[in-house]
């Protein structure tokens, strides 16, 4: 009989760390999930990748000749071939590092190295909202805003594989300033942290993206208008993006994206309205449907493609 | 010994319709040129289509058996394989029109259709400027703002072949409506026409683009400003294409680009500027090559690849 392998995957973000364990149909056998805020120092946000992985496949009573492979999602740009971290916009310590190496000496398996957005992508595509399509633009509504793209079936990296920066894409000729250098993008209007300035502003109070959801489902007037405005604004530059890229769809998905209703059919009706007829008719707005564990499912299925995907 | 067979090819533009005479070396043997702004109606503009090709392949002494095919670049959004256009933004009169069926009856030969924006990205790519790319963004600057997309080596066309409509991406959130339907499209920023406006109001006259070229060529402060004007609006929407695609490279041709080294430098020191720094390090910013042959010698390469590109 030959032996059942098993698919571990990590996707590291900026909040958590989580780690999955799938058969090779991508079905999920077991995951763990630690916090990454106590992990200051790289070496240790490193020593816990592999800790986690050693925790999840010896509690399965799983040996190393078990395991086909290790996916890794990472929250920045990545030189998915060599396995080079280039920079992580919200870990501070990690720049043109070598991951690969490092995790090599400790995990005697394959290692398979991609851009968390691009996994989202490859997994909303594979097996979630985008299923079937052909040219995907799928986004991920965070701390930052990141996509990955989809051409012709395949996952588009772009040359230095950088492809799928949507948050970078300017909103207007002039605007504030950008931690990536530039200018007005559209990440500096509709981040995490600029919809919780903007929420503090109007409510003269502090409040989360979670409260600031629930108050719009509950009708509340002022919060309602803020996502509105949120999904205004993504709907202008998701525009240009359609007239660029003539997609099949688009996918939106991460945290912000949890606000619901009044978010997507601000974005929809944007789009209808600003984006040529040809392209705004063909177009399919959708919403994420594996939500957070789109990064480890997408892990999964480059490990399971052996990184051709 | 095998008879020498020879392509035709046709761009048919806002101002002129060009008809090309090319060996399968897709090299120039024969030209003709003719202004179009006389056939007000289409069935004209399609009787001379036909006409000048059969003017070309006479002179020549061709008879049909000699033609390998016919390609036809269009200036609107068309559908390459049925070979209807969908609509010309700058020539009233076309929508939905069945080009093929309607000159099939009078051309006995394989027709090819292509947008005329893919075509000049498509002859850059082979035998221009872009030669030896993988992933390139080919745009033309003149009454509209239009670009061809190369991903991976390949014509991109998009999903109702509608992709690479760079001058309807929004440079702003609010601005100028549009004729496409939306609102502030870096088009009615930078189009032929606004520059002339703009030109008029700073120069209290009327002046061609020539002249504006003219000027800022001899120094002209007030003329390089206009320029510089433009190349900054570019170069910002630019940014925007060179994150999401992250490209080896973008040329740039069309008459607009005319104006030259101005031009060129103010969208390279904005794209320096803006984009992020790992796609803007990766991206070279390029003139055209093939200048207003490139329509006619992308249509050729179309025919010589019999629509395989």
């Amino acid at each position: 009989m030959p032996m059942t392998k098993y698919i571990v995957s990590v996707d590291l973000g900026g909040t958590n760390l989580k780690v999955g364990l799938f058969n090779q149909k991508i079905k999920l056998k077991d995951r763990l999930s630690l916090s990454t805020k106590s992990f200051a120092r790289r070496q240790d946000l490193i020593r816990s990748i592999s800790d986690s992985i050693g925790s999840v496949t010896r509690r399965n009573r799983l040996s190393n000749n078990n395991i086909l492979g290790i996916g890794l999602g990472l929250p920045g740009p990545t030189d998915y071939q060599k396995g080079v971290v280039h920079f992580f916009p919200n870990i501070p310590g990690w720049k043109n590092v070598n991951l690969k190496k490092i995790l090599a000496r400790r995990l005697k398996k394959k290692l398979y190295f991609e851009n968390d957005a691009n996994l989202m992508a490859l997994a909303e595509f594979k097996m979630g909202a985008a299923k079937g399509e052909k040219n995907v633009v799928a986004l991920t509504l965070g701390t930052g805003v990141g996509a990955g793209i989809i051409i012709g079936g395949r996952l588009y990296r772009g040359e230095s594989f950088a492809a799928g920066e949507i948050g970078h894409i300017p909103l207007n000729e002039k605007g504030p300033l950008c931690t990536c250098g530039g200018q007005a993008c559209i990440e500096r209007y509709i981040g995490n942290q600029e919809i919780i300035n903007q929420a503090k502003q109007v409510f003269k109070r502090k409040l989360g993206l979670e409260e600031l959801s629930q108050l719009a489902r509950q009708g509340n007037p002022k919060a309602i208008k803020i996502w509105q405005r949120t999904g205004q604004r993504l709907g202008v530059t998701l525009s240009g993006v359609v007239n660029l890229l003539n997609p099949d769809c688009i996918v939106i998905g991460g945290g912000v994206s949890k606000a619901g209703k009044v978010l997507y059919d601000s974005v929809k009706q944007t789009i209808r309205k600003r984006a040529m007829p040809i392209q705004s008719k063909h177009v399919k707005i959708l919403r994420s449907k594996l939500g957070t564990d789109a990064g480890i499912i997408g892990a999964a299925i480059v490990v399971k493609h052996r990184g051709v995907i």
